[in-house]
């Protein structure tokens, strides 16, 4: 295939993607320092009708710095229809990291199972993945980078890291090895180029381009990790106990709550000020009281700290994107707190049951939301995951009061009373869910909620034991 | 009417604005310090469904410091159906700047200007304002700090900064005065809150927002400014001429191809380097060569540098928010380029001539697209805005050369045709568009395409024009 060809099919393939709007696309280039990966792209997005394509090569911003690390690269993820080009992206950053001993070798591995995951949910969502890794020995290396620096033209592209990556280029190599190693996929192939003159590197790039665009790689099978062992605290609906508790008067709830309340304000201004990131997921049966309960956490904290996400059906904007982009994109920067009412747990509860997603998607949505919150306590954020149960006589008790009261009518959806419905179904979701995703640092709280104060105090309390554990750690 | 009542209206009028989502809310609160807003706000935000709210108050992050001003309140309008709540927003950053000096009288009352401005974009485009203004006199002020400093659990409200605008408490009252007096307007009123405990002062505050909910002052009145006299150099396609270059041999055009690119690849890096943001905004006739121009363009550039915007049919995100939105979000970073394959300027082109836009939205429009360029202009961006024309008859024979080529077919859509029927509707758009926004710095090039040789070469030389323009300045 001479040049022409393969330019005329590589902007045929690319103008289909855009049309079709299915697929993305993610070319990353990786690799030794001065090997072109600058020229290349450039004259490659000059190949490309670069009104669908989108190139990456720069540092963290400091909105991106008070994230978790993947935060940056969530929000760089192309639409569909759109090709991303990286220049050395996520694999630079460890590469880099580690070669500099920035990471340690057990950090190096922790980050390198995060980019399996991560690049498999891409995968999973219709993202193509192509990664790049651009060799060159080391002599060969030194006699570039004297001849770029003796072009006046040119040597402005030789800077003190270049010449640094010169002299661990053999580290690079042995890290740049295991990092192939350790990340190479079915859904995510690496290939080698070896070193030649751009020309032809941008042929061979162009390549591989055109038969990820013709022949994309399959996407990764949903796999549904084996049910964990459960752990002794694992709550569930099926074993809930029957027992109602008495209810409390109104004088004995005021002092609770005012108490329960004055100690959460003194939590949220302790994890700002240590700028601690905080997330609170409530999930839990219609009409269980998830309003009244956020109501009485924002109550006590300051309106500048904390957003309220209400989870509905995603926009378009969303739509374009994987399925965890709508959840990452809300997470909060350091030392805020994001309360969701409603969550990510959507995917394995509502769209389930009511067949939103298809099984392979939430199947696989249990190891995505295990990613996404596994990232916010890396960053040491605080996880807090609450359901809020009530029995289906009550749920019935409390929509027909709804019903037949002016003000509340409101809150009653056709929806409601449809997921009613579906009430067994449910449950066994629900209790998958708890078994799935009860994990150490993301355990879930299941509260009873037949007695309104008794579940608003229970939240409260929640809420200030888990920041309050958070707050007891040096870090 | 007693605080009950007040609540529960409140949360009536709110969730009927949430139910609707045709406007969306801004209350602002400014003043003096240690006026309870902080306080005001949070028990506001408790009385509200805060679902449907968000709270603004912190300072800028190093994203929005690399862009012009207004680009932090605009990524902050809330969506229609929203309240957002900002304690001092615009008008702190001017009042506080203003006082300690930071802004001359003349950029304070520029400020000002921008801020009429930014609001009446905002109210036109169903955006309900309420700017609540909190007094307390010198006095007061003093004895309510040394309150505050005595009282153990409350003295962290009180620093360095409170007593430094106490210090300046008359100073603050006179520019406030100004600032009132200056934004006063029907469709964004200023209300003057005088000291009371927080109690009284919240339901002052609550009763305004319900007042604002429930009768929502008229949104400005579509006015259009007066067509500016013409300066000389203004462009017309009705006086363009018609005698048509001779074309322009292959060996020549690559040779001026390669200068121009080259000169221009120069001009970006210095660009980047004194970290200038660059807008270039490509309108033209269908078929006149936007695609191929722009690709010249985008060949001498660092892939990494820019990036191109087309700029098609709204998102559902989009939609729920102010017209500006869309292009306020594509503004480029400090250093950075974008271009922009159609523009802005469809609201006063396609979106009029195929009634999209009601006559008041793209009257409107003309204050609209002003304001938007003069704050790229005001934060030292360079604008070049070019007009792409060729005639009728050669549109045609473009068209028909489409239709018979399999490759470029894809170019051709029923739109186009349907476009080229009201041709003369749209070179009267255009000529009213170059007339009207045609101003010092953001000047229309208009070019003759005819010849799509030339016309790249037209193009490139522009581009490098007015970078070099802007770069033999100092700043």
């Amino acid at each position: 295939m001479n040049t022409d060809t393969l330019r005329y099919r590589l902007l045929d393939a690319q103008l289909a993607l855009a049309r079709e709007k299915q697929r993305a696309v993610i070319l990353l280039l990786t690799g030794h320092a001065v090997t072109h990966k600058g020229e290349v792209v450039n004259r490659l997005n000059h190949w490309l009708e670069n009104r669908h394509t989108e190139v990456h090569a720069l540092g963290p911003s400091s909105e991106e710095q008070a994230r978790p690390y993947w935060w940056r690269y969530w929000r760089r993820v192309p639409d569909r229809g759109r090709i991303g080009i990286f220049i050395h992206g996520w694999y630079g950053d460890a590469l880099f990291a580690r070669a500099e001993r920035r990471l340690s070798p057990g950090a190096f591995q922790d980050r390198l199972a995060e980019i399996r995951a991560f690049e498999a949910e891409l995968a999973a969502e219709g993202v193509v993945l192509l990664k790049l890794w651009t060799d060159i020995g080391r002599r060969e290396q030194r006699r570039h980078l004297t001849d770029l620096q003796q072009d006046p033209a040119r040597a402005w592209q030789v800077g003190v890291s270049e010449w640094q990556r010169h002299g661990q280029h053999a580290v690079i190599e042995a890290i740049g090895r295991t990092l192939r190693d350790d990340t190479e996929a079915p859904h995510a192939p690496w290939q080698r180029l070896p070193f030649h003159d751009p020309a032809e590197q941008l042929t061979r790039v162009g390549r591989a381009l055109l038969a990820a665009l013709e022949a994309p790689p399959e996407p990764p099978a949903a796999t549904l990790a084996r049910r964990p062992a459960e752990s002794p605290g694992t709550p569930s609906l099926g074993r809930a106990s029957a027992a109602v508790a008495e209810r409390l008067d109104k004088v004995a709830y005021r002092e609770r709550l005012a108490n329960g309340q004055a100690r959460l304000a003194a939590n949220a201004r302790e994890v700002a000020r240590r700028r601690i990131p905080v997330v609170i997921a409530f999930e839990g049966h219609d009409a269980a009281g998830k309003g009244g309960s956020i109501h009485r956490v924002t109550a006590a904290l300051d309106a500048r700290q904390y957003r309220v996400h209400r989870i509905g059906a995603p926009s378009d904007e969303e739509l374009a994107l994987p399925w965890g982009w709508r959840f990452w994109r809300r997470l909060p920067a350091d030392g805020r707190i994001a309360i969701f009412d409603r969550s990510w747990y959507g995917r394995v509860l509502v769209e389930r049951v009511e067949g939103l997603a298809s099984e392979a998607q939430w199947r696989r949505g249990y190891g995505e939301i295990h990613h996404f919150e596994q990232q916010l306590l890396a960053h040491g954020g605080v996880l807090i995951k609450l359901f809020l149960a009530i029995d289906k006589d009550e749920q019935l008790r409390r929509f027909e009061a709804r019903a037949a009261t002016p003000h509340k009518r409101h809150k009653l959806t056709d929806e409601d009373w449809r997921n009613r419905e579906r009430w067994d179904d449910y449950q066994a979701a629900i209790d998958e869910m708890f078994a799935r995703t009860h994990v150490p640092g993301a355990e879930w709280s299941l509260v009873a909620c037949d007695d309104k104060r008794r579940a608003r105090l229970a939240v409260l309390e929640q809420v200030n034991e888990r920041l309050e554990a958070r707050l007891a750690s040096a870090v």
